[in-house]
């Protein structure tokens, strides 16, 4: 097989990699986490050289750690379910033993030796840190190596680029992102994974506090992983300071049939094209089948405001984060005036350019936003909408001398609601356009992470995937 | 005279080193920020060695700045009221031009050279950066080597011990603090400042955004300087991630008489000194007279709940702020685990052994806490009570291979309540106990912080400071 030609995804066929089922073999002695480990080291060793999911693996902390892993579940006392699970960490997130360089060049070589909270968490449950994974620079717009895991002529989405392909290129069964804008959902749904990315504060960012709208999430290849990530780390290290954290059962939820569901289009509607908003409406027919009432926004006047408020979502998301980042991004330049790319300067210019008023304003639309979203909990059990408007884009890097090129990590237009709403929500891979994966996502009320779970892994249970293009 | 003698404080006589009325003399040609600098230079090099405020004087870069800010007078285009302003930093905080070591072992030489984003604010507004001030150990309660100013057999108070003695001392018109529990309030209290701790977020935090309950705050020798330092601050870099940030008039607020203050007891009324409580007692007697009815805990069911909400104030601002201190210190002490002190240690061991859900059961007594103070709003302009527990602690440090000298830098117990409840505080130096400074605070709503200064100044000019012991 040409390691450069498209993989064609199909929801229907395509097998991702998971964890939860492997412990019973643990236990039984006919598999172990060094021998799960091993074959994602094998995987990686096949595919690195095309996806460039990392920027480090620790192949002997990981089998180390894995070692021991093999023998807490031999004592049948292993430290919790993810006991041995391989998971590769975003690189803006420290980790004592390898490099934190946050996809920019100025932090090239940055070895703080600390470990960010939810990965401590995750080596007190026993997780195998096995390797950090390319970011967009610092987590903004400016993409690393990393290329779609299903065509390499595309972007994994951003900024968790390398956690979204490596979990999509069964390297790993699970990764930690992080998401502003969109980097947790968009880069799993251009990839074909689940995700969630947490009620805002649920899981502890540790010494990334910097802005007010940044949340740690989880890639895996199944939701049950995917909820046992998030919820054994929350469980060690709560939410972020001054809020109560992810909440919800030790176990992955069961599912959960919603009686109605609210369809928000967003402020990506128009631009859709023609082949994902069919496939997407033929998605909710199969929704509609199974018994649930859709509610669109003509029908509610509650729910008309709400895309209302949402409708210039992704400028208040980029206008807060860059106000909130000003001066670290300032300090960086200043010192490092090479070292970051003309996008990141161009972001802080505009960010310079702001007053605090400026910051003010855009708060109130986002907490007006905020109020929207409270009023229609009652109307429905949650929200469905696509996770990304469209397959990922194609894209082959910015040409030296000519314009930079636009979003090449992909647009985040679906992913601006949930971040500026604070609100939970779970991807699931349940669309393909074109060959390439689209995914759908199931938004919550802030603190609904448990029940925004279990309605997607109803949709995923119940609801026919969608092949379209 | 002994430099090591007490010297008898009576805020009836004792005259407070000031900056706003020097602008005249600027604008005029009498004087000039140089001038000026020089003057606290001297005076630091007169009482350094004995008070031992600063970790770190740029007297270069200060002087450079001087000059600057001397020639915009000159030229009639002041940056801001604050031109030229020497103002001392917190040695929490980072600035580029000198090292950040936070009173730990673990940073000495530690240099980022960038600068905090309030530090930015000053020097955008012309303030000459003049130099760090001595912090307890990161913060927290083991304390550096500053000596109360008026005795140098006492604490300073802390954390902002250095800021604090610097501006008694007149080293400096006003200086930068930080306070998570009492570290703003409980300093400028024993050394006879103003200060403002403002509403939780209000001043940005910049790189200091870990813990929940921590508040960047201005020490001052008069409330003009003191309003003016924050808002030009405010204006500039506003408030934390996500908060709207300390708003009012661009000059200070006039003075403002109350109709009604509630005297706040809290947990440390019990245990208060006869003389401190006979002064403060004479104190209320002279509000009174003033024309301002006084309500107390007895007078209505919502005061006392208040009082109830405020009973543990100090255990839960610990138990709160250790939690969320908790991955920081823990990498600090693996890397460094000679660099912290056995204070230190202490406080760590205590909040590794709390779960999420300690930490949440604290956090549900913080939100209660401050339901009971939204509560009592219209019951009141504002509520006035002790800054401190009576005068500056007697204290000689820590005895090599004894136990830890309890609460070294003084107790925080009148200064949990503004810290727990998210509220504005001002700090007035209306009494003198035993020829020591003790600080009358007053405390508002969240984002009084204008009408909070105003209450103060009018409190300032209409009552009469009371000396007793």
């Amino acid at each position: 097989m040409n390691a450069m030609a498209p993989r064609r995804y199909d929801p229907r066929t395509f097998r991702q990699l998971t964890f939860h089922d492997a412990a019973a073999n643990f236990r039984a002695g006919s598999d172990s986490p060094r021998a799960y480990l091993e074959r994602c080291l094998e995987t990686i060793a096949m595919r690195e050289p095309v996806v460039r999911a990392f920027t480090c693996v620790n192949e002997a902390g990981a089998r180390a750690a894995a070692d021991a892993a093999a023998a807490r579940w031999r004592a049948g006392q292993p430290l919790s379910a993810i006991d041995g699970m391989p998971v590769a960490i975003k690189d803006l997130l420290e980790t004592r033993d390898m490099p934190t360089e946050m996809g920019c060049e100025a932090y090239r070589g940055n070895f703080p030796r600390r470990d960010n909270a939810a990965v401590w968490a995750l080596r007190q449950a026993g997780a195998v840190i096995l390797g950090k994974t390319v970011t967009a620079e610092l987590g903004g717009a400016h993409p690393g190596p990393t290329t779609n895991p299903f065509d390499p002529g595309r972007t994994p989405g951003g900024s968790s680029s390398g956690s979204a392909a490596a979990v999509a290129a069964h390297m790993v069964p699970a990764a930690i992102g992080t998401q502003v804008g969109g980097s947790v959902i968009r880069p799993a749904a251009y990839c074909g994974n689940f995700a969630l990315k947490p009620t805002q504060g649920g899981i502890n960012r540790g010494e990334r506090q910097t802005t007010s709208m940044s949340t740690s999430g989880v890639h895996a290849g199944c939701i049950e992983d995917m909820w046992q990530v998030a919820v054994e780390i929350a469980r060690r290290a709560g939410g972020d300071p001054g809020k109560h954290g992810l909440m919800g059962p030790p176990t992955p939820p069961a599912a959960v049939r919603p009686e109605r569901l609210i369809v928000l289009e967003s402020e990506g509607w128009s631009a859709l094209d023609a082949a994902t908003r069919a496939g997407f409406e033929t998605l909710l027919e199969g929704i509609g089948r199974a018994g649930v009432t859709l509610l669109r926004r003509g029908d509610h006047p509650w729910i008309e405001a709400l895309e209302g408020a949402l409708g210039n979502a992704r400028a208040v998301c980029g206008g807060i984060t860059g106000w909130e980042n000003r001066w670290g991004h300032r300090n960086l330049v200043d010192q490092h005036p090479e070292g970051v790319s003309a996008r990141f300067k161009a972001v802080l210019a505009k960010a310079e350019a702001m007053t605090p008023d400026d910051y003010r304003a855009l708060l109130l639309e986002r907490e007006v936003a905020q109020l929207r979203h409270a009023a229609i909990a009652p109307l429905a059990d949650g929200i469905v909408m696509l996770s990304c408007p469209g397959p990922a884009t194609p894209w082959s890097g910015d040409v030296p001398g000519q314009p930079l090129a636009p979003r090449p990590t992909g647009d985040f237009v679906f992913n601006a609601p949930s971040s500026l709403l604070f609100a939970p929500a779970v991807t699931v891979p349940l669309m393909a356009v074109g060959g390439l994966p689209v995914g759908v996502q199931i938004m919550g009320q802030q603190h609904e992470d448990a029940r925004v779970t279990a309605l997607a892994r109803w949709l995923q249970g119940e609801v026919a995937p969608v092949v379209v293009g």
